[in-house]
C-alpha cells in the first residue's frame, strides 16, 4: 500500500482536526480511538477509517494480502485503511508513545431509555464534569461496578475527548451514556420511574453506606471544584455523606464516584 | 519591590529546572507548590523561596509594607520573596492557568517508624507506581480515609512531581510517606510488626469486603499496567479480589486504592 508521508495530506489534516476539536467530531458524528486494544474491540459496523503507522503495519502484517485477510475476518474493507509514515503518525497521535493504530469511529447514539433497560438500574449522573480523565475513569469503574449507564449534563466535558476515550480502557464501547439537554427534567423523569437519586451533600445526615442501593439507584457527581449546583441538589431528597478524616475538604470526583458505585455493587452482590 | 522580567534571570532558570527535573529537586532536597491554597497551608519553617506574579502581588497586597506584615504573621521573611512579571510567571508555571504564587519548599523527611505511630495502622504500599496524578489522588483519598501513611517502592514516580503535588490538594503536607530502598524487606518489617498485608490478586478466594480491616492493615497497589510483581505478591499471604462486572480487566490503580481504603474506613467507623 501507498504510504502517506506528508503532514499536509488532506486526510492527515482532517484526522488531526478530529482529534483536536469537539466541534469537528460532532459535525461529522465521529470520534477517534488509538491503540491495538481499543481497535480490536471496536465493532466493524462503527469503523469509518483506519490508520496504521508504517512500522506497526510492517510488524503486524506480512504483506497487503495478509492485512486484507486479517481485516476480512472482522468484516472490514481494506479500502478504509491508510498507512502513515512513523513521523506523520507521531505527529497525528496526541500521545508521547504512539501505539501504531488509530481508527475513526461513528459516535454512539443512546436514548434515556437505554439507561433504564436493566431490571434494577444503577445510574451515574454527571453534572458539569470538566476533567476528561475523571470521566473516562468513571465509565471504566462504572462498567466494573455494573452500572446501567451514565447521564451527563450537556455542559460537561466531551466523552469523545481523546483523553476520556483512553481512560475508559474500552468501556466506551460497552456502557450506554446520554448527554442531557435538560438535566433537571431528566433527573425528574428518573425519579418518576422509581429511581432513588442520591448525592453527597453537606446537609446529609446519613453515611453513604447506610442507604439501600439494592433498589433502583442513581448517584449524582458534580463539578470538580463547585460540586453539585443548588438547582439540581434541590431536586434530590436523598443526601448522603462520605466521611473524611484529616483536613480533606472533598474527594476527587472519580474517587467519590468509585466509592459510591462499589458500595452499591457490594450491597447488590 | 523589583520585578523580574527576564526568563534568563538566574533564579527563574533555577526555578524552571526544579519544576522540570526530579534530579534537580533531589539534589537540593526541595520541591515546588503552586497556588494560594497550597501556599497558605505550607509551614513557614519549610518555605525556602516565594514567587508571586506581578498581578497576583498587586491584587493581594496594597504595597510592600502590606506584604511584609502579611508574611510576618506567618513568620516568613520578605527577603525570600521575588515578584515575576506575568509573562515570566506563566513561563515558569507548568499550568495553563497559573495561580500567581509558587513556593520552593524543603522536602519532607520521614522514616518507616512514622508510618507506625498510629495505634492501629492503615498503610498504603505502592509498588512501581508510574502515574503522578494517581499517586497524588491516592494521598488525598488516603488522608480522607485516615491512613497512617504511604510506603513507596523506589522505582515509583516522584511524589514531588508537580502533577502529583497538585493532585494531593494539600495532603502532601499532612500524610507521611517513605520511599523504600528495599520494598520486600520493608514489607517483611511491617509483617513482623503484626500488620496484615493485602493485595488484589487473581488467585484470591475472598472478596475485599470479607476481610477484617479493623486490625492493623496495609494494602499493596501495583504498577498501572503490570500490577504487583510476583516477588512481592509471594511475600503476601492475604489475597483479595475486587469483583468486576462487564469486560473490565482491571480498575485504575487509584480507584482500586480508594475502594480498599474506604472499605477499611467503613469497617473502622
Amino acid at each position: 500500500m501507498e504510504i502517506i508521508t506528508s503532514n499536509k495530506n488532506k486526510k492527515v489534516k482532517n484526522l488531526i482536526s478530529l482529534i483536536k476539536k469537539r466541534k469537528n467530531r460532532d459535525d461529522l458524528g465521529v470520534y477517534i480511538v488509538e491503540g491495538p486494544k481499543m481497535f480490536s474491540e471496536a465493532h466493524f459496523s462503527e469503523i469509518i477509517e483506519i490508520y496504521f503507522s508504517k512500522s506497526f503495519y510492517e510488524s503486524e502484517f506480512e504483506n497487503d494480502t495478509d492485512l486484507e485477510n486479517s481485516l476480512k475476518q472482522r468484516n472490514i474493507d481494506t479500502q478504509i485503511v491508510e498507512i502513515l509514515s512513523d513521523e506523520v503518525f507521531k505527529n497525528v497521535s496526541g500521545t508521547d508513545t504512539p501505539q501504531g493504530v488509530l481508527a475513526v469511529l461513528r459516535q454512539k447514539e443512546y436514548e434515556l431509555e437505554d439507561l433504564l433497560k436493566d431490571n434494577n438500574p444503577l445510574i451515574l449522573i454527571l453534572e458539569n464534569l470538566q476533567d476528561p480523565g475523571n470521566m473516562g475513569t468513571m465509565l471504566r469503574t462504572g462498567e466494573a461496578a455494573g452500572i446501567s449507564g451514565m447521564l451527563i449534563s450537556k455542559n460537561s466535558v466531551d466523552i469523545y475527548n481523546p483523553k476520556t476515550i483512553r481512560s475508559t480502557m474500552g468501556s466506551i464501547f460497552r456502557v450506554p451514556f446520554v448527554y442531557s439537554k435538560d438535566i433537571l427534567r431528566d433527573v425528574n423523569i428518573l425519579k418518576d420511574k422509581g429511581i432513588n437519586i442520591y448525592c453527597a451533600h453537606l446537609k446529609a445526615e446519613n453515611f453513604y453506606d447506610e442507604k439501600d442501593y439494592k433498589k433502583p439507584t442513581a448517584f449524582v457527581i458534580g463539578n470538580e471544584s463547585k460540586g453539585i449546583s443548588d438547582k439540581l441538589s434541590n431536586e434530590i431528597n436523598n443526601y448522603i455523606k462520605i466521611p473524611m478524616s484529616g483536613k480533606v475538604e472533598s474527594l476527587n470526583a472519580a474517587q467519590a464516584a468509585g466509592i459510591l458505585m462499589y458500595e452499591a455493587k457490594r450491597q447488590r452482590r
